[in-house]
């Protein structure tokens, strides 16, 4: 039997795990649909090349990659965003801009198998193309905020920690640093909370900082926790390319401030993400408790279309994960209570009735209500019994008695009252009941 | 740039084409809710031998297998049905029948690229455990007829063959075939509509059927197709097994017919699916004018989940196919027009009414509704040409006129009538006139 276990690190969704993903993904298309996002859907599997394209060759090691039957180098995807752009790309002239999209799927990576690291699991990914001013940020932050502000969770509970990559390269520049300079730092900036005050400054004076100021200033810097302490760092300098970044800045946060969010938001210059084909903002959805991974990240990577061989077209996108965001859900308690059972459940005399009952049991589902009935001939008190444990709200009776005078019984089953509805009625009556009159 | 097309069989869903598929889709959830199946999920990758243990090795070439990082035989999923045979296998018995189960996934094969022929496509799959009886039967065959008639579509659109596996099986041991020979009879009758009366009477002759009424019997008895024409082929016959066979094709037409759906039924013993593990019933729902491949197919598999390895569990399940579904809508001119645009356009004055105008905004669409503005300052003409084309019903218009006075101008963009509303009042306005209230 072990030959039929499922493969590490792929689930399976029984239909109460189902019913909770189910609240996550419509919660999440309900929000993008609400910001005029479009969905669309893409290829589970891949050319390998357009993996390593846009990340490099050694990206092939975390890839659920493989050579399929005609010998090709193949990938189940990791990430949408390299198909998205070229979707767009290949459509690019035809769609009308901005281009709002996004996309709830399954995603795919071989890594050694860790506890609580899949290697199937679900984002949702939404991305703006052909607007390269900080607008597009404003609506992919707000969208990001509502994606989770959804369920019910509210500023106490999570919170987006806002950065810029080409900020960074600004500075750094501005003080001095070469471009590979600048790439190392970054990448120690990546890793500031597993090294501390002291190795960072030891890390910076080996990749060109040999003054200490300089080192304290890359140290300061990455501590920015406010525009203020921003403005003030940039003060020094007379720089354009600073200048417009702090312009976009102000946008950005002024725009999410006027949508009511700026409680949501924090300046952060820590976060730098790995991710080096980000071109701007980038930014992370966190806990506030700082309990579990990121929710969510994204930023601007205005290059990457054109890397892959299309128009020079600019973009900024997100994605959130279910898993993280499941956990948070069932930390706060708003994961939803589980609703697996009918709304009517359908109580059959006997072989005669049941003729009766089948014809209205179509019927009303035919309109979309939730019906059951018993497959076999029971007896009523183990049709009752059966009709309370389901969850119904409403059983229809259909014995000989009322079939005769040509009626159906009607009990609601919170309060256990009965009354007496003609056949014709039945259908009218129930969706009342229910409230979808 | 050749190397960034997608792979060759696996589809890219633009939102047009994503908003089609999710008609379907929809179609099939509610229609599934409604007859009380559960949803489910499962894993997109499985261990070969899952598919190989249910249908012989010489599956294998037909599927889209590999070996992995791991050195695992794996291949992704051609069809649902042995990995829901193992989740409700694992839980059987914590799991109250009968046990009845949906879903809508995608399936690969791995054939030669054929036109039509995709390597990745949709199915809906409904299956109920743990009845023995033919009420499983009826259920099913109203919830593919819903699943279908759901869109819109009639008994003049589609109807169902209905046919029996063991049926064959006992009327040809009646005739005296031994269960070889019956096995190669039914695989010829499978491919009859290719061969016709005289070469299938051929091979009936060359598989242990010498005598020429003999093989008379077995082509007409190919050909029935009423229940009156089955009751006389099997009358002369003193068997329990045909006539417990007799007596649950009753019940299934009866039940049929009793929900009003007699008409989308026919008999046809010329049914007999390819797939070997079929223990009964069996049917295939077809388009009446015969254009298209099968919409959906299904049946009794009493043996399945004990083979697997799991409780002894009578099944009966059925899949439909996105492809030929979607095909059938477009022929029949059901399928949904694509609404991609928003309810409301906000028309902003310029930078200072932005403010206002975005709070409102996040206002609206936190709630649902479909909102969209214009990401940079814009005249008051261009703004309202993008909101008549982006399809909106109401235009919401916040000029600096406007706010001083407090209220919004709302425009109804199809007879161009415009009225104030204080601000406080507009999403409670909006909801009333987009019939939201």
């Amino acid at each position: 039997m072990a030959g039929f276990q499922s493969l590490p690190g792929f689930r399976e969704f029984y239909p109460e795990d189902f019913s909770r993903r189910q609240h996550i993904f419509h919660g999440w298309r309900k929000a993008a649909n609400a910001f005029g996002f479009q969905e669309y859907d893409a290829p589970v599997l891949e050319p390998l090349e357009l993996y390593t394209t846009k990340s490099g060759d050694e990206i092939e090691g975390q890839l659920f990659a493989f050579t399929d039957k005609g010998d090709r180098q193949v990938s189940l995807r990791p990430e949408m965003t390299p198909t998205v752009c070229r979707m767009v790309g290949a459509k690019a002239g035809a769609l009308k801009r901005p281009i709002k999209w996004f996309s709830i799927a399954e995603f795919y990576r071989y890594e050694r198998a860790q506890k609580g690291r899949l290697r199937a699991f679900n984002q949702f990914n939404a991305d703006i193309f052909g607007e390269a001013g900080p607008e597009a940020e404003i609506e992919l932050i707000a969208l990001l905020i509502q994606c989770l502000a959804g369920f019910g969770l509210t500023k106490e509970d999570f919170y987006v920690r806002l950065s810029d990559r080409n900020l960074w390269f600004y500075y750094l520049e501005a003080l001095g640093f070469d471009e590979a300079q600048t790439r190392g730092i970054l990448s120690a900036v990546d890793r500031f909370e597993k090294m501390g005050d002291d190795a960072f400054k030891g890390y910076v004076e080996a990749h060109g900082a040999l003054a200490d100021d300089k080192q304290a200033k890359v140290l300061a810097f990455l501590k920015i926790k406010s525009l203020a302490e921003l403005e003030a760092a940039l003060a020094p300098f007379n720089s354009e390319k600073l200048a417009a970044r702090l312009s976009d800045w102000r946008k950005v946060l002024d725009g999410v401030a006027a949508m009511g969010l700026a409680e949501f938001i924090a300046v952060d210059l820590g976060v730098v993400r790995g991710l080096a084909y980000y071109t701007g903002f980038v930014f992370e959805a966190f806990d506030r408790k700082g309990d579990l991974r990121a929710l969510a990240g994204g930023g601007r990577y205005n290059d990457l279309v054109k890397k892959l061989g299309y128009a020079d077209l600019p973009a900024v996108g997100f994605a959130i994960g279910d898993v993280t965001t499941g956990l948070l859900l069932e930390q706060r308690k708003l994961s939803p209570v589980y609703v697996g059972g009918p709304e009517i459940y359908v109580v059959i005399g006997g072989e005669a009735e049941r003729k009766a009952a089948f014809a209205d049991v179509q019927a009303l589902r035919a309109t979309g209500l939730r019906v059951e009935y018993p497959f076999k001939d029971l007896a009523f008190g183990k049709q009752f019994k059966a009709a309370a444990e389901s969850g119904a709200k409403l059983a229809l009776i259909y014995g000989g008695d009322e079939l005769a005078k040509g009626v159906v019984k009607i009990r609601n089953l919170a309060d256990r009252s009965e009354r007496e509805v003609p056949r014709a009625e039945v259908l009218a009556d129930v969706r009342s009941a229910l409230g979808k009159g």
